[in-house]
């Protein structure tokens, strides 16, 4: 009928016209936020479905046919309950748990809820950057807290806050991944946990608590929740079946207040969480955590540690220096402060390595602390690959004149 | 440490306190809006997901470990775009289809990227609820369209565009289900269609077009897609595998211009669409499509039937009138004007069998068209309980002095 229709007058003041992110995947992938493919669960998970569906066809029928329910399939709700006081040591009732299209559409909900624009919110220095993303979407002004190898040190955090107070920037809340922090790597230890509550309960300000990586440790001792230290409604409760199973299963959750709940929810798109994946999970997870466990973790050591060996061969002598996890995916590289590994990294990744530099990780988007540091995925590759990969990383920085 | 910790200062000024909504079924379930559980083929889309899994285990494990892309799974992709090109006679490449966690996302991704608070937008004055609930939440004015029993009335649609443009209110977009329309079961002709297209040209106007039900047709013909009448990038499609598979797999998608793509994906929260359920539904309905079909069509056509003998029966002599759908999941009931069903919904729902009252789909939300109307879902319940259902609900309907 006629040419090209032109919407240049009809889009929204709030639409950005964002490139659409490519699928782009290097030889040697560290860049990716995944652990062992080989040890995902396909076939248990199958598995489950068909025994439910032989089990009470009726009833997984119904469920399927009906659109969810805003908090999701109630069976998983129920196993989410139990899961979290067995393993996180607080209970909460299948009422208090939402199921969420992944943790991120879990921490969206939330953010919206308890954010209008400029905003001040608190946030590890360096912290995830989906989060970071969705805090600007929705107008947050986000300030990086100082941290040490063991996370966010708490008396940074008071002077922070007591400073913004002073300032009229008074802090909303804060953003925290406590157990394998995504990118450092560092867990908050149970001291430190109690004083940051002791600090948010001075200030009236809630924790965000992202617990993505909880399932993922293979030595140390794992710390309480927040949320299991703390019964006030202060702490926002984030996790997600991701990094247990499969990103692919799309299935996270959250729990909150009741109130805070309802408003968080009040943000969703469409209907509930997918049905046909809860039954999976469910299904799979009452039979075969334990397994399941005792078969990944063992994995993820080994492939951290071919990772650490080959740094300590390859960038033993750079002056670089890096973390050594206890569990999660992520080793965190820092190179010489007079290095740039940022401005490098797609032609490195062209070349062969995958990595996420660490100015993606600013939780103020300074560009000032970032430049000399990535993140570094073990738990994706193979344990050979997590050598070699590294000893390739070394002779590009080389290369690019890093090293 | 406190007793309960208050969030009154620190939600968010657009979040609002929703209560959940409830989870309760009739009896007879007329309320719903999903066709015949008892053909949803939960043991072919296992299969599929095996059948995948067993002829490309690390293929599926890749796409399951990584983070899906913003356009969801390639395959299901390309699958769509065969099925599109097949059934709704118009091409688009695999980069020009995104898949969403159910239709639902997929409006509220496109009404977000055209609409200002304060926007008016078109639609049919009665329209499905869910999408007109999106509209609201981001600011949009709804005007609903005079319709007849073939749907939108294009000389209707024009004057209203002259007059709302008059008064300084033009029209953003108009939304529309052309295809057994929810909740009143009408379709569109072409010639209607091309008339719609020749107005939406005239007024710089897209046209939404959510073909959700397209799959249902049993018999009749099916009239072509806007989209297919109309390549300018003027037609945004949405449509969905909830009503062909099932709602709790939550997969839909939508195809639009470039530019008003990317800028909907922006406001993705979280990353995209279950991989899980979108291997399944590739795997199954490559194979399957016309088997499932043949399957469950005559089903609905059979309990269509028996919801329109048992109205005939109950309601015969009652004044009322009700469509004849060729398709679709709904008879849109009409009681005489001074009967007022909407007002005793909830009681007769408690009495045995649900419905959805008119005034929910009214457009414009004016309360003043939709209070003797009635959407009955004849596709969810069983032959049997439809004839029982409507029976009943002549019962209740006379008990309650509308009748």
């Amino acid at each position: 009928m006629v040419d090209t229709f032109s919407y240049d007058t009809l889009y929204s003041e709030k639409s950005i016209d964002d490139p659409l992110k490519p699928a782009a995947h290097a030889t040697y992938d560290f860049a990716v936020a995944y652990p062992a493919p080989e040890t995902l669960p396909m076939d248990g998970l199958i598995q489950a479905l068909q025994v439910a569906v032989d089990s009470d066809s009726e009833k997984v029928l119904a469920e399927m046919a009906y659109y969810p329910q805003q908090l999701g399939a109630l069976e998983l709700r129920e196993y989410t309950c139990a899961k979290l006081a067995a393993d996180r040591g607080f209970t909460v009732t299948p009422e208090e748990v939402a199921l969420t299209n992944g943790s991120g559409e879990a921490l969206g909900l939330v953010i919206q809820a308890l954010t209008n624009p400029g905003d001040v919110v608190l946030a590890e220095e360096f912290v995830y950057m989906g989060t970071t993303a969705q805090l600007r979407r929705f107008g947050a002004d986000i300030r990086g807290i100082a941290m040490d190898k063991g996370g966010i040190i708490p008396e940074a955090l008071d002077d922070q806050i007591v400073a913004l107070t002073a300032a009229g920037e008074k802090p909303k809340y804060l953003y925290t991944i406590p157990e394998h922090q995504n990118p450092v790597g560092s867990t908050l230890s149970t001291e430190r946990r109690k004083a940051i509550l002791k600090i948010a309960h001075k200030h009236g300000m809630p924790i965000l608590e992202d617990d993505c990586y909880v399932d993922l440790r293979y030595k140390g001792e794992m710390q309480p929740a927040f949320r299991a230290l703390d019964d006030s409604g202060i702490v926002v409760y984030v996790a997600s079946y991701s990094k247990l199973l499969a990103p692919g299963l799309r299935m996270g959750y959250f729990t909150a207040s009741p109130e805070l709940m309802r408003r968080a929810l009040s943000f969703k798109i469409g209907s509930g969480p997918n049905q046909f994946a809860a039954v999976a999970i469910e299904g799979f997870l009452k039979n075969n955590l334990d397994s399941h466990r005792d078969n990944f973790t063992p994995m993820l050591e080994a492939k951290c540690a071919s990772m650490l060996a080959s740094l300590e061969k390859h960038f033993g002598d750079s002056g670089a220096t890096w973390s050594t996890p206890e569990g999660g995916c992520y080793v965190w590289l820092t190179m010489p402060e007079s290095s740039d590994i940022a401005s490098i990294r797609d032609e490195v990744f062209q070349q062969g390595v995958g990595y996420v530099a660490g100015t993606n990780f600013e939780a103020d988007a300074s560009g000032r602390i970032g430049s000399n540091c990535a993140r570094l995925c073990f738990a994706f590759e193979s344990v050979e690959k997590n050598a070699e990969g590294i000893a390739l990383l070394a002779q590009l920085f080389k290369r690019h004149g890093q090293m």
